[in-house]
């Protein structure tokens, strides 16, 4: 089988001015089409270093995918160094000039000079045209190798990825990966190894793998098949083993997508609210919005989450939730008391089914000693009446951590909360 | 000067499961110490291609640190590795088990089989305490080399980076490097880079650089110098060179930090309303929540951040914005009618000085003819009264992006507004 490599190249990469994306990405879509992936690597924008980068990957790999410095300016010699290592010649690529040409009128930008040598490509190279900017990608192939030039910007990478990448890259593919994620929450990663060891040492496929999330641990189940049918059973018979070592209880969710498994919480409580057709609406304070922006990044959230109220000030919290002046001032902003009124008010307010509210000392200032950095409170208001708790995450964690954290249980409570509700109906 | 590279190690990374946002943080460390860092490295968790990837660094660099496989499933192997290539045994270290058992206990997690492993140490390494999880990090020096040993999760590497792993890499610093990242909005990159192609090209200390964002171009200027003062002066005259090339008009924001310059306009905003005296609120439909969770990442937003309402359901807009039912139905949602009134109305139930609103199509569904994919109308309102806008963002762009677009527009509006107003009151 085809072996690839990632060689990402841009000094900013290695400044950690910018964080690999594309890398991640890339490694899913390969994962996706069963091509094995074994190394990645970056390098800044630097001709020495990129040539002997070049080299040593080409000696290792059969497929070797070089993101970044496609660009019109002088720090940009991904292609150059390339063409170089591959012995092939620049020539200009008319299509590509004429296609940069129209782009640039679009979106009214000059024509610089800078900007036509993003149309010379290596000869013989396969094109990939850009239609999110004004570098094409290409593919060559030279030698038994091939070697994919795209572009950095993820908002012209993915797309290309998409549309020209993966189908040229689909030759190579021998059968598919599938992986199928086990979300577990009140179970730490050690003691869900222990249950699970004997079987990650006897099963190479599926794989079987514990990770450390935040605030959670994934299981991930991933099965080489020759088709997504045959993996995706193999996946589930192992996803049977898995659960009857004494971690069913911990399951909150399952995924298998990147998308879905990048934040399991917003997900499967979004799925469970359109299976229940459960209106949805938040009150938050330290997550201060995170929540809503959480639900809202993943399509179709619209059709169960209304809204809700960022009530960072107090004065937000009195106005528009309601919450009595009295609570506030007996109680404070972080307290169960100040917790339900604002769940309640948010459900109220946006006239939803169901609501969650949060407010904490997400840090690093603001702690107490009765209430230190970490301390969350609850609530989740229904028509029956309103349950709250409090959490006390751990206070060395960092301020978006917690945040994280915060918002990952409120909805896994009203997660929760739903699956007891079908469970009464079921009754 | 002693050199670095990064290996990262684990095969979730390989196959895309989570980024690698490890590495961007320790580049980031490694640049403010002034090592510099000229590969990273991904590998899984593979004995044959760890040991070769781990020899081939050590014959280029001078210091080696590897993150993640410190943990206690039979998949963590880096440490065993390191040390066979190193040559060490690994002998028990008593307080890193002592620290560990006091660890679990804590946590109410019980003492595994495998968590013990996780206690054995090479011979003759200097241990780093874990105070967030199980596994200590390690520093080992073998034969003029230097290998640091850093867990994978974030949430341990990062302190232990902080409090043992930096003090411990300074005895190899030789100066800083600082940046100072210009961040511009109305210019394209290429536009941008001719119009400094000379500077680029003969300046080495600092260098200029440009980037394309999400919806802005930065420049970032980077000085190595004995001290941080000496970097900082040669980028500010860096600087006056950059923007006296007809840039001045196009800047928005200056970071000299990462967590600045990751989100340019939240930052900016942030800091115009603390020296504005004036508070903040927000009317998030298409956004959901994703402004009010930006503002509230970066600490000391409760100063002038009030709240806001996310208004993803038109009963929303009415009940808590007070949008008329007659203005939803007479223009829509997303429109700058609507915009308006979610502007004045999220001031208002707020009592904030001054308020944006944001409502649009973000796709991928939901785009009609008169309104596609990328259509966001924005409204901003103040004691004096209303303005709006509308926006079209490429269609073509995610979700997401589109999101991050129209959120970082918006901000953009207000922190426009804001430095308008002060030049009057400087009049």
């Amino acid at each position: 089988m085809k072996t690839a490599e990632i060689l990402s190249v841009g000094t900013e990469l290695l400044l950690g001015d910018i964080i690999n994306t594309d890398a991640a990405y890339l490694a899913r879509r390969l994962a996706a089409l069963g091509i094995p992936l074994y190394r990645q690597t970056v390098v800044g924008d630097n001709p020495a270093r990129l040539r002997a980068a070049i080299d040593e990957a080409l000696a290792r790999a059969d497929i070797l995918i070089l993101t970044g410095g496609l660009g019109p300016t002088t720090d940009d010699i991904t292609k150059e160094i390339a063409a170089e290592a591959l012995g092939l010649p620049l020539v200009l690529h008319e299509p590509s000039l004429r296609a940069m040409e129209a782009y640039l009128a679009l979106v009214g930008a000059p024509m610089t000079p800078n900007n036509k040598k993003q149309a010379l490509v290596p000869q013989g190279a396969a094109v990939f045209p850009n239609a999110h900017g004004t570098a094409p990608g290409m593919a060559i192939g030279q030698g038994g190798k091939t070697v994919l030039l795209l572009p950095g910007p993820p908002s012209e990478l993915v797309p290309m990825t998409e549309e020209s990448a993966v189908p040229y890259l689909s030759r190579f593919s021998d059968g598919v990966l599938y992986s199928l994620n086990l979300h577990l929450c009140g179970i730490g990663e050690s003691a869900a190894e222990a249950r699970l060891r004997d079987i990650m040492d006897s099963s190479a496929n599926p794989t079987v793998a514990p990770y450390a999330g935040e605030y959670e641990v994934r299981i991930r189940l991933t099965a080489h098949a020759a088709d997504l049918e045959e993996a995706k059973s193999l996946c589930r018979e192992m996803r049977e083993r898995v659960l009857a070592r004494d971690l069913a209880r911990h399951l909150y969710a399952e995924t298998d997508t990147p998308q879905a498994a990048a934040d399991a919480p917003a997900w499967a409580l979004l799925a469970a609210l359109r299976a229940a057709g459960c209106t949805f609406a938040t009150a938050e304070s330290c997550t201060g919005g995170g929540i809503g922006a959480r639900l809202t990044a993943l399509p179709g959230a619209s059709e169960v989450f209304l809204g809700g109220v960022i009530s960072y000030a107090n004065e937000v919290k009195e106005g528009l939730l309601g919450v009595a002046p009295a609570t506030l001032a007996a109680h404070g902003a972080v307290s169960e008391e100040t917790a339900r009124e604002m769940a309640e008010g948010a459900r109220r307010a946006a006239g939803a089914d169901l609501a969650v509210s949060v407010t904490g000392v997400a840090g690093p200032g603001g702690g107490t000693p009765e209430k230190p950095v970490g301390t969350v409170c609850f609530g989740l208001a229904d028509a029956r009446g309103t349950v709250t708790e409090t959490m006390h995450f751990s206070p060395h964690g960092t301020r978006e951590r917690i945040r994280l954290q915060a918002g990952s249980h409120a909805m896994r409570m009203a997660l929760a909360h739903l699956r007891q509700a079908a469970g009464r109906s079921d009754m």
